[in-house]
């Protein structure tokens, strides 16, 4: 079959893509203290690299603390209680940011919580938890902080040398807009380096796969060669865009034109603004009765436009992203087939419920 | 970025490739015993897709036989000891095949071993154990029998159905020639079935994933789009090639070839004949002091050709590839380069050493 990119793992021009998307990711995650972190990839989706950051990283003998306000927290604590790593759950409401306050009393209460992890964009909803805060909170008490920077990185400011985190997850297929198939990690040298034999996993072991890295510039086991050839051009494309705040002016610029035209039909967001995150918008679905959800998304797919179903727990909605190669145009577009669909199905009132199914 | 193939992982498009793959797959690993197997990708190179495997399907509370004659049953032994699960190495040299009678031996005199693990081809020398002997006394012992056939499915002839295994693990990129991001397990429906809530980790739980797949055709977490479609039609060129069967002529061509050309030079092969598999052969090293791995190694990546080091404990070798979308005209080139490389260091005697190093 023939793909772009056709060389094999050992190809020096393939270390060198290596080396230089690691030495980029580093910079793309701290703007100054690059010296005290390292980035490493892992192959799988995102979820393989919050596992594997989650067993590295989480000491065996001590507790984690874990923020959860939507199904990507909730996963961790699934995640941390597969491992058999003991851990605590600190959940509020989905519509509700983690509270720094609250992280920090429950770690004066807790010494035996070592870690803290949170997600900075919690993608089930598009709320962005105050990671800053919490990150100085437990850095503060001499406590580990990892993130799950997801669907964030790249995109929405983070730093992790100011902010004093351990460790920031992220994949290739989200803000870089690479194509699937790795994701990576950012980590404090330090900490990783105290992380040998901690993780649950040979595969998911980021402190192995490091070192395989150090050694000989190559991944342990073979690598999406492919994807991380066309993710170091997308790195090149996210400079060329100005970078991560070049970047998030696109992202902005899609959400205020898709909340515009969301507006304009009465859907109505479920979060208020100020916690809302740029990266995806939850809306409630029309309560009016001749709403179907299955043929929405199908009339808006027949057109080339793909939706989210919803994820919460809590109430009927469906989801937008608006990161991606998206312009604000395609949320004109968005907006016109989405009245088109409405209109066909005979919804007249495109508010949402406001009570809690 | 442009990649051929870009939709989103619930297009329905890519859920039918994902349907397709699986049944061609279960296809490939039993000739009529189809409906008793099923398919799992999983994300990640082939060493994710065999931690998945041992994870998922060596039972807890129980002991696991490993026969050891490479690097990759020792990896498994490896993998086994991280994840706390109880396992015995039945190690034999590099160049020896694991004997069925001796694993009987073994089931016999411990009870508690429930589960027997074998490589098929063990890449680190080409050799080709015994699969159908090991699983039928395995089988007959009420055993579990999990394969590695990373380097051999879609070639080597093989039967889950006929052979009594449990499962058989490979990935995208060798014998079926795709490009690298996702490994695959065809499993026993009933083994598989009776795994839930056994694996050590969230993204490599092979039962958790398969029930994903069942519920709605998607992978649990984002699969590597461009990778499964990209399989899919490597798929259908191995039908083209005339299945299994036009591809093992195929590199047993190649292989014929190389050995040709490597005889002409005076190299020699590391295991006799009879226990080498086309996959990949492993010469030993000239003994001549003039030659030297580097530049031999290097001499030909500069014309566009890809050995591989050694892997031995034992002895200094190299190893030569003969799968892949390469042909016997190809293998003419090499023996033409390795000719002008060995001139050019000015070995003379391409012999390799008689005892061990």
């Amino acid at each position: 079959v023939a793909l772009p990119f056709d060389f094999g793992s050992r190809d020096p021009r393939f270390i060198e893509i290596v080396a230089d998307v690691r030495t980029r990711l580093v910079g793309l995650a701290t703007a100054h203290g690059g010296d005290a972190f390292t980035a490493v990839p892992i192959q799988g989706s995102g979820s393989f690299g919050v596992e594997a950051m989650l067993g590295t990283l989480c000491p065996r003998e001590t507790r984690t603390l874990v923020l959860v306000n939507g199904a990507y927290g909730r996963r961790m604590v699934h995640m941390l209680q597969v491992m058999g790593r003991a851990c605590e759950a600190y959940e509020v409401p989905e519509n509700t940011p983690a509270d720094p306050e609250a992280v920090a009393a429950r770690l004066d209460a807790s010494p035996d919580l070592k870690t803290v992890v949170v997600v900075h964009c919690e993608t089930t909803t598009g709320l962005l938890n105050p990671v800053e805060g919490v990150a100085r909170v437990a850095a503060a008490r001499g406590r580990r902080v990892l993130v799950d920077a997801m669907s964030s990185f790249g995109a929405v400011p983070l730093d992790a040398e100011v902010w004093g985190l351990d460790a920031v997850v992220s994949s290739a297929n989200k803000c870089i807009e690479g194509v699937p198939g790795f994701s990576f990690a950012v980590v404090r040298r330090s900490t990783l380096a105290g992380s040998e034999g901690n993780a649950h996993s040979v595969s998911l072991d980021l402190h192995a796969q490091w070192l395989g890295l150090e050694r000989d510039g190559q991944f342990r086991f073979t690598p999406p060669t492919q994807a991380l050839a066309a993710f170091r051009q997308a790195l090149l494309e996210l400079e060329a865009e100005g970078g991560p705040v070049g970047r998030l002016a696109r992202y902005t610029e899609n959400q205020r034109v898709l909340l515009e035209e969301a507006a304009s039909l009465g859907l109505e967001t479920y979060l208020p603004t100020a916690l809302q995150s740029p990266i995806i918008t939850t809306f409630h679905q029309p309560a009016d009765p001749a709403f179907d959800f299955r043929g929405f998304y199908d009339g808006l797919a027949s057109r080339g436009l793909y939706i989210y179903p919803g994820k919460l727990t809590q109430a009927n909605c469906f989801r937008v992203g608006t990161i991606g190669r998206l312009f604000p145009e395609d949320f004109r577009t968005l907006g016109a087939a989405m009245r088109s669909v409405l209109a066909a199905q005979g919804v007249t009132d495109a508010r949402g419920p406001r009570v809690a199914v």
